[in-house]
């Protein structure tokens, strides 16, 4: 496993890579959810690249940036038993050097939900995944469904900019109690990461009603809101019903909907969804 | 010469082109200009390729899409002697589709001159150049001098977004009197055809103090502006020094500068510029 820096060692690295290409970016702090990229990647490429950056654009002035969880030792060794083939660990010197000026972003996708609470995360998200690219050029590259407006929102991209990438976006990988994977759950404390479940919780519940036959949107987020009512450290930031292609609330559930959850569970925001149909 | 206009039939015949690959972008209606990026092109590169698009996100409202000259019959002949191996005409359909949502931008360089006074027209230019590039994966890219400030915001564009391309500006080709080729020269009566050459004119009184020692941006903006007072037919819209990396006005020339030039004859908007030092 090849560990590079510069963007002139990625890409002399790079090239002796073999093809197709698939490339995992992450922000480090690796987990199971991000190892099941990984494997995704190694069934369908011939060589995989992850890259580990904590990428600064994409945190608000009030965010986590400063205390975001690292530990690139224990990554590394991670990674290396999956066989990566290549990882790349920029500075955030190289991805933004001084005179930095360019962004790239996407309207519609961005306008509600995470775009609408995190200002410019987006522009941080797209800005740093279209750098990647650029520099790996991989074939495919591999997204948590976790992240679902995000991958939406890379998905768009790549589609809009004449990307010859494959989006690939794989399913939440899950802890035995039902709380999403996430680099953020470090954050809790004993007593939160119990309450944590009521995410996943909620998601199951409104799934039991949906299965039932429930297909009006409003009613599948008051089975969700009642779920939350019950657990005093969650405070719920919003219960979404939406098409999964355009972001847009549903009214109807008519085919596929998604269900996207953002809570505050104590100080840490998680955030959770489900495919419905 | 191989002409393609669909993204696959481009993807498909840009893979058995021979590396390094030069792409000039152009908006048709080919001139010596164009065709000196070409030649370039061919000088450097084992094949090039050329696109032929008029890009309507880089126009105005009140601009002159509609009436922008084409002749495509005419270019495709002008290509084939200059043995291009590929030509890309794609359809507006194609570059932005319906539900198109992405763009790249460019901040501190676009505020001035050509941005301040053509709003999204950057915008414009950096999505369709990022899109070519994607789509094309040239190494190497040729723009002329005569779009100064578009060449210097493709290169910023492509040193930040980490873009494996190599940009290559080329000298501004006039006509005999002076005049800088455009293919919106066609625009022209020949009353007006006369009365552009001014700023080719005033361009050289600039330089001509500047080789006498004139050193004081405002007095050669001055040197120019009296070429302007005796043409009648010309409206100037700016005068600017600036420094050519930043495009930040220049006061006192201190190594290199680039006059720039935007001027109406009549009721055609003319470009032009010279690097001083």
């Amino acid at each position: 496993m090849k560990v590079v820096k510069s963007l002139d060692d990625l890409r002399k690295s790079r090239m002796s890579l073999a093809q197709p290409l698939g490339l995992v970016p992450t922000m480090g702090y690796l987990h199971p959810g991000h190892l099941s990229l990984v494997k995704a990647a190694h069934t369908e490429c011939a060589s995989v690249a992850v890259s580990i950056f904590v990428n600064p654009t994409q945190f608000g002035p009030r965010e986590d940036l400063s205390r975001y969880p690292r530990d690139l030792e224990r990554d590394l060794a991670l990674l290396e038993a999956e066989n990566v083939d290549l990882v790349w660990i920029p500075e955030v010197e190289t991805m933004y050097p001084d005179n930095y000026q360019s962004w790239i972003s996407v309207d519609n996708l961005t306008q509600r939900l995470e775009g609408e609470i995190r200002p410019d995360h987006f522009r941080g998200v797209t800005t740093i995944v279209a750098k990647l690219f650029n520099a790996v050029q991989p074939q495919k590259s591999f997204f948590g469904q976790k992240d679902a407006q995000q991958a939406q929102v890379i998905f768009q991209m790549v589609k809009d900019l004449n990307y010859p990438i494959e989006i690939k976006v794989c399913p939440i990988v899950r802890e035995s109690d039902g709380l999403a994977m996430s680099s953020r759950n470090t954050y809790l404390n004993p007593q939160e990461r119990k309450a944590a479940t009521v995410l996943s919780r909620a998601l199951q519940t409104a799934k039991k009603e949906f299965d039932l036959g429930m297909r009006d949107a409003n009613l599948i987020k008051q089975v969700m809101s009642s779920v939350f009512e019950k657990e005093p450290l969650a405070r719920v930031q919003y219960i979404a019903c939406v098409n999964p292609d355009t972001f847009e609330e549903a009214r109807e559930i008519d085919g596929k909907a998604l269900l996207l959850l953002a809570v505050f569970i104590g100080s840490t925001r998680l955030i959770d969804n489900l495919i419905l149909g």
